[in-house]
């Protein structure tokens, strides 16, 4: 557990930030008054601009700045689908159930908090400190307080090693830890049932006519996108590689959510697909660009052996290695820390951790997770695995869709086979319903077979090939039904499943996390809280406070504001009768990066003050200069510095 | 039925203009290589750039501009509210099922497909010409063809009047009307099954411990927006009047999805609930800024008097007459039509309909759906209802959660009452569990029956009252247990539950339309369609072209994309090996407005060429001055007019 710090190094106390947070409307659960539902949360004004703002910067950063073809597919699924990409079968956890109070835990989370709520009562016993979260966080997951108890030291050991694996135990495995480590309800003291899987995806009914649920909404915008493969590659005019990206609500059925924003039932995720030809080595042509920089990574190898220990490589070093498996990967990895940073995600709290052997999809080939520090933890935001061609050829599979590439080759290609050519006319009069089935195992010779049988049948005139559920199983075929000869043919164009690098954007992990890393203590008079988003994705970039309510200070107020819209600035007006300071610190808790006061200086000589959130400095000067600094702060162009040297310092008290 | 033409008059060919958008992925059926799922869609890039570039409009029209407060509330929603807000008892469509084919027919749209058929059919045997699009449609509707029958004039009569009255009609009346015209099972010529009601909610079961169905996607967002009230009014200080929005997808379950992207389960609305106190007269403040403002209305009497007759008529003109019945209401319509305008709607298919007393909802006090003129007919693309006080209020008494807006009275409010006092201390021992219910029975008292309740008690010294299901029914409560007298209090806030007055957008509804209206076929060698999006909601704004790929034009291509791109307009560059003419084609179907070539002329004297897409007229200039007409364009502050007045005009001719 990691005591988590402001972005001033203060210590974070999640429950101010959380106060704020609630306070403020950045979000707030939903469906409160009716005793609320957990897992889900409603985004108010703040959160939900500073989504937008975030999902637009995304938008700008990869769509359109890679050309990426967006597509927005429906959540609702026929179960068809998922049931290809292996959701139906295998996207479950693994929960148990009180027998005697009907409560439902999620399994691996059960053990979790039981033997971390024993080894912190063996902490107090043996006089250890224990930090403050870590407490907390015990009492708030509901586990019976355990009074302190020495555990003897194997045990204890025992417990760590449990704790660090808690993420590979399946089903049984966790039904047994349960057993062993006596684990029970948690309130009633009871036997639990032994672990079952529950699918996490929702499941409903598409259509009048069904008679019992058809379809589920979706897991992950992904799938979507590979469906529409073939028509993305026929828009691409055909050219390879190409991405297409979805941005979107997913949904899964959480057994216990828990961890605030971080872990629930209904999520915004954006997804990018890239398509590569395996056989290119999975180069990218923009790799160039970003070779020097440096990410901070936390190798498999380096996990394997129990450590957390980070290290600084710059991407090209960590391609050139194969630590990182191609340059596809190693670009995005960039791209998403680049987007990170343009967000205001402090880089200190960012890492990229490889995923081990055991943890990735069968067939992925390797696979980051850009993790951001947060008081809940290191947190998987970004996902960015190469699922090679895994997708694209089930659902090939399952439909018979071409979901390929075919390219002209450069050089034809020639190719000598053994072809094995059945005379059709005979052979349906001959086997009937049986000919199709007797045609499939004619198709699937090896090679080799063929070659064998080719000589069978010059000496015999007739082979016996296996034709399982056809007659005796054995069926004979004679000269005048087959021939198997050796061919050239010409190949002019070369067929290809795409492989795929995905990164994939958790928004409301990476919207909380940011919050956490933004938000800081103002000492004072009182302790106030800031949260110090940037510009670029503040869901206001300027409050404009008139000092009062007087008519003169109105008409400069409504002039200002539209001139700031106008020039695409965000802004509010706050006229409340409440102090000036007492107005500012409410915009310091909503993260509003620029103020501007009008006075009855302005009302002389048409200037305003400009307030800067971080540092309480302001300046003035006229409406004009003033509203093309805020431009140019938003924009990026110039800071707070920059302005500070440009225009003239006021010094006018803020009046509590 | 209306036979409906392209932006220049042409008539309009659906099924071109629909092969057109889904051979450039504007949309395509959801799930197709799966054998689709009807009505779900998927957009593609152009589409989903589209339906974004509305959205942001959108936002900036309402939201920013009327400092509207967004909320992005969940879409799964737990079943309590949805049978508190009426949708689980009353949001059905009536359904038929044929019990020997299992197909299933929504009642209202066989009854009227099948009359409608017939009457085609009178139609052609009486020799009269038939509308194409109306055969086409009946065909697609796969009700059978009927062959040429003449009908009598009086049943001809009855099919016209059941027709215009078919949205009235409930499941037993659709019943009869089937039995009746003696309509069958359309491919199996079966007697159906008597309508049933279908609820139209998705359901499904939220967390693990549910045994059954227990919640529903959201069949529209506003709920979200009411069940966040009080929240939300404590954002905004306490000041009334306010709006909230909110942007996002609702679901419903159509029994038989038809129309394209018209009908379909799952679509993109945005709402505004806007709280008025309903004491104000619903004045709003910005309604002297558009009561000039001209409207197409067609009113509720003329509608019953059976005509369609619009009148064009300026807003202040219509709310002053009580047309419409309040300013705020008023003041929507326009703004309405200013964002439809914004995008490109054509004006002349824009009408504003009055719901008659029957389609409203019983709580509502007047409503106008905004219709747009497509090839399907008039469709409501945004609804526009003053819905009282009936959602907050019904919230409030489900939750008791404070839904109300509470002011300081500038004077205090004197009241004379009387009220009725029971005796706690006595009332508990005597009357035990029944004592809530003796307490409720008194509190409903009316004033009139307290009045004459008091002299009864000074009387006889005891009273009798109605208490249903407590004792006989009727209870007698003697002096020492109530004191009943008029009595005089002072209240100086005034508490009061806000009406709502709701603009409801379809964004896929509004997307199609404006896609027939800004459609259009060039005369040439050979028909060419044109998508003529204003530049504000094109999917690109600039398409840039190369010559050819000689390394010289691809300097400018990378230096000129960036330039735009930091200007802050989209563009895409085609430098596929296709003749300059079939690359601008296809973006005139893309409805791409501008086209820079890049040609060798630009390598000499770094100038290109800009083209418009409507004129297909060409100017020649330097980088810059195109850079900055074509932002010019973009951001609405020029017209090509404009343009082509600046810049020296290019004359090249376009290659096929």
């Amino acid at each position: 557990m990691s005591s988590s710090t402001t972005k001033t190094g203060q210590p974070l106390d999640r429950g101010v930030l959380d106060g704020l947070l609630r306070r403020r409307l950045f979000y707030t659960p939903s469906f409160e008054i009716y005793g609320g539902e957990k897992g889900l949360y409603d985004y108010g004004p703040p959160g939900c601009s500073l989504q937008a703002n975030i999902v637009d910067q995304w938008r700008k950063h990869f769509v359109l700045e890679e050309d990426m073809l967006e597509v927005d597919c429906t959540m609702l699924t026929p179960e068809a689908v998922l049931k290809t990409s292996g959701h139906v079968d295998k996207f479950a956890d693994w929960m148990c159930k009180d027998p005697k109070t009907g409560e439902i835990f999620r399994a691996d989370h059960l053990v979790e908090q039981v033997l971390e709520a024993r080894l912190t009562a063996d902490k107090e016993a043996r006089g250890q400190k224990i930090v403050v979260e870590e407490a907390k966080d015990a009492k708030k997951k509901k586990v019976k307080a355990v009074a302190a108890q020495k555990l003897d030291d194997a045990t204890v050991k025992e417990y760590e090693e449990t704790l660090a694996k808690i993420d590979n135990y399946g089903g049984p495995e966790l039904g047994e830890l349960i057993v062993k480590h006596d684990i029970k309800g948690p309130t009633s003291g009871a036997v639990l049932e032994p672990p079952k899987a529950f699918n996490l995806m929702f499941q409903t009914q598409i259509g009048p006519a069904a008679d019992k649920p058809n379809g589920y909404l979706r897991p992950e915008t992904a799938q979507g996108q590979f469906l529409n493969f073939a028509k993305l590659l026929e828009f691409n005019q055909q050219a390879m590689p190409f991405a297409s990206a979805s941005i979107g609500k997913s949904f899964r059925n959480e057994i216990a959510p828990r961890s605030g924003l971080l872990r629930v039932r209904e999520f915004l995720m954006a997804e990018i697909e890239h398509f590569v030809d395996p056989e290119s080595g999975k180069k990218h042509p923009r790799f160039e660009e970003v070779k020097e920089t440096k990410l901070t990574l936390l190798n498999r190898e380096t996990q394997l052996s129990g450590s957390t220990k980070v290290e600084e490589k710059s991407i090209g070093e960590a391609v050139s290695t194969k630590l990182v498996d191609n340059e596809t990967l190693g670009y995005f990895l960039v791209r998403i820390q680049e987007f990170l940073m343009k967000i205001g995600v402090d880089k200190s709290k960012l890492r990229f951790r490889q995923h081990m052997a055991n943890e990735m999809a069968h067939y992925a080939t390797d696979c980051w997770d850009a993790e951001l520090l947060t008081s809940y933890g290191w947190i998987e935001c970004v996902g960015c695995a190469d699922r090679s061609a895994f997708d694209l050829s089930v659902h090939k599979k399952a439909t018979g869709a071409p979901l390929v590439v075919r390219q002209a080759r450069a050089e034809p290609l020639v190719i000598e086979e053994w072809e094995a050519e059945l005379n059709r006319k005979k052979l349906g009069p001959k086997f009937r319903k049986d000919a199709k089935a007797v045609e499939n195992a004619v198709d699937q010779l090896s090679q080799e077979l063929r070659e064998k049988l080719s000589l069978d049948l010059e000496k015999d005139g007739k082979i016996s090939i296996d034709t399982p559920g056809v007659g005796s199983g054995k069926t004979e075929l004679e000269k005048d039904l087959i021939v198997i000869e050796k061919r050239k043919r010409t190949e002019h164009t070369r067929e290809f499943t795409p492989n795929v690098i995905e990164p994939s954007f958790g928004i409301g992990r990476i919207l909380y996390s940011l919050m956490e890393h933004v938000f800081w203590t103002r000492e004072g008079d009182e302790a106030r809280g800031v949260l110090s988003f940037p510009p670029l994705v503040a869901p206001t970039k300027v409050l404009l406070v008139p000092l009062s309510n007087h008519p003169d200070l109105r008409k400069f107020l409504t002039g200002l504001s539209q001139k700031l819209r106008k020039a695409g600035v965000a802004n509010k007006t706050d006229d409340s009768s409440a102090s000036i300071g007492k107005r500012y610190s409410r915009n310091d808790e909503l993260g509003t990066p620029l103020g501007i006061t009008i006075d009855f200086q302005t009302v002389k000589d048409s200037t305003v003050t400009l307030r800067d959130r971080d540092s309480t400095k302001q300046v003035r000067a006229s409406q004009d200069d003033i509203v093309a600094a805020v431009k140019a702060l938003c924009e990026g162009d110039k800071t707070w510095a920059d302005i500070a040297s440009e225009l003239p310092a006021f010094e006018g008290q803020e009046t509590d």
